[in-house]
């Protein structure tokens, strides 16, 4: 496996292989990897020739006062990882390399970026996708990995695959959850002893809302009952929690066959998302 | 020479294209072909193995008050000029078929579309961005070919594709001018007898403002002199008629190095553009 830092670097290893005809996979990850990145990269490992993992904090994405210097980092431990799923690059460029120069031109991301994350976290999209289309242009896959962790992420990037026309299919891979249920996050380790006793709470709230309306065909009734299991069960403070169709994100309507049920939630500093995606046949 | 006008048939032809390792230069067009697009075409000819060139009038970056609808448009009369230059590949898409859907998001194009042509066209520039991103992702080209004469254009693109990384060369192409040395333009046609007389002073004056400003480096006695030629020789309102450094299109220090001086000048309702582009040793 190969480590390198500059774009130069990359693109010299990207020619070579589309010289030979040969498929690339590109797992974007901002690192500190868990069981959810090895499986969106074992999966690339399955379906491509070569895969190409990024590891970049990405600044533009996080909001003046989120966690970007705090983001938890360790390069040497996610490179043993990566070796691990045979990653065949692992792209870990400096802010600088990334972002040399800037001309002012953003892409922004719309109306599907106006709720849920991107309502408490103005801009976060516009960074996510400036990054990811970086990423695509550097990379050159023929796929790209996203967990369904972060929903409203892969939505988005797949409206901007869609309509710019980027040659490439966005492929996504199930949430992956600890034991307890809660869904694994570089930003677990943020967890108090305490904290990360009551988080798996998020995942049992959304399993109800899911039953619940599934059973009834009632949003209200179903979100009230998922947001009432995390007051009771937990210390947290919910950001939102939402029933919405998928991949719109619009309001449900009688129309709606596939949904999206997600929430945001603060564990003491901590912001915890979770989601699940079902059809109407459960 | 093979006219498609659907996306699969275009990426059919690319990955044919790239499965053999070759080169394509993309000319992207508004149709109604002059020689200064076939001047881009003849330049794509001898640097590439394979010429795409797009006919598509972008919706997207006229504003509600322009001519989209009236501007003049030939298919067939194209066709027969793109032959003459051995283009491979006219892309012809209709506009359904280049936006048929939309999930709302947009290429803002920043600071350097506040000025010149896009202080007066809100929106243009991002509209060109949106398309001329979808057609980079579509013919996957090594260079892509654009004309001097829309020089804001030209730096704006080359800032998209800086910034973004996107990996193609953009190459650019001197302005073509008509004996009397009014700029080509597919516009041209919308001029009366008496304003095509008029129309050559725009760049007579352009020239005399580089000339004074070469002489005196006095920029706004070299505005001043310009915007009095045309005032004189024509019945035409100036939009703007600038000096600005290029490529970054910001105001003249001791320290730039090289200039634009453009104008954009209502003769009659046409809208006309030019431009000079140089440097200090003139």
């Amino acid at each position: 496996m190969n480590v390198v830092k500059t774009i130069a670097e990359l693109k010299a290893f990207v020619n070579e292989v589309k010289a030979q005809g040969k498929t690339i996979g590109l797992v974007p990850t901002m690192g500190f990897l868990h069981d959810g990145h090895l499986t969106l990269a074992n999966t690339a490992r399955q379906e491509n020739d070569f895969v190409i993992m990024s590891i970049f904090v990405n600044p533009t994405q996080f909001g003046p006062n989120e966690d970007f210097e705090s983001y938890p980092r360790d390069l040497e431990r996610d490179v043993k990882l990566a070796e691990t799923v045979s990653v065949d690059v692992i792209f870990a460029p400096t802010v600088e390399e990334m972002y040399p120069t800037d001309g002012g031109i953003r892409i922004c991301a719309g109306r599907q970026s106006e709720i849920l994350c991107g309502a408490s976290r103005p801009g976060h999209f516009d960074g996510v996708l400036q990054v990811v289309s970086k990423l695509f242009h550097l990379a050159e896959p023929t796929r790209a990995y996203f967990g369904q962790k972060d929903a409203q992420q892969v939505a988005i990037i797949q409206t901007m695959v869609r309509d710019y026309n980027f040659p490439l299919e966005i492929c996504t891979v199930p949430i992956v959850r600890e034991v307890d249920g809660l869904a694994k996050s570089s930003r677990n380790v943020y967890l108090t002893e305490e904290e990360r006793i009551e988080a798996p709470a998020i995942y049992e709230a959304l399993q109800i809302a899911k039953e619940e309306f599934l059973a009834s065909q009632d949003v209200e009734r179903a979100v009230r009952l998922a947001i009432k299991h995390i007051e009771n069960k937990t210390s947290g403070k919910i950001d939102y929690l939402q029933l919405l169709s998928y991949p719109d994100l619009k309001v449900v309507t009688e129309e709606t066959t596939q949904f999206l049920l997600a929430t945001a939630v603060y564990i003491g500093k901590t912001r915890l998302i979770d989601n699940l995606i079902f059809n109407i046949k459960g």
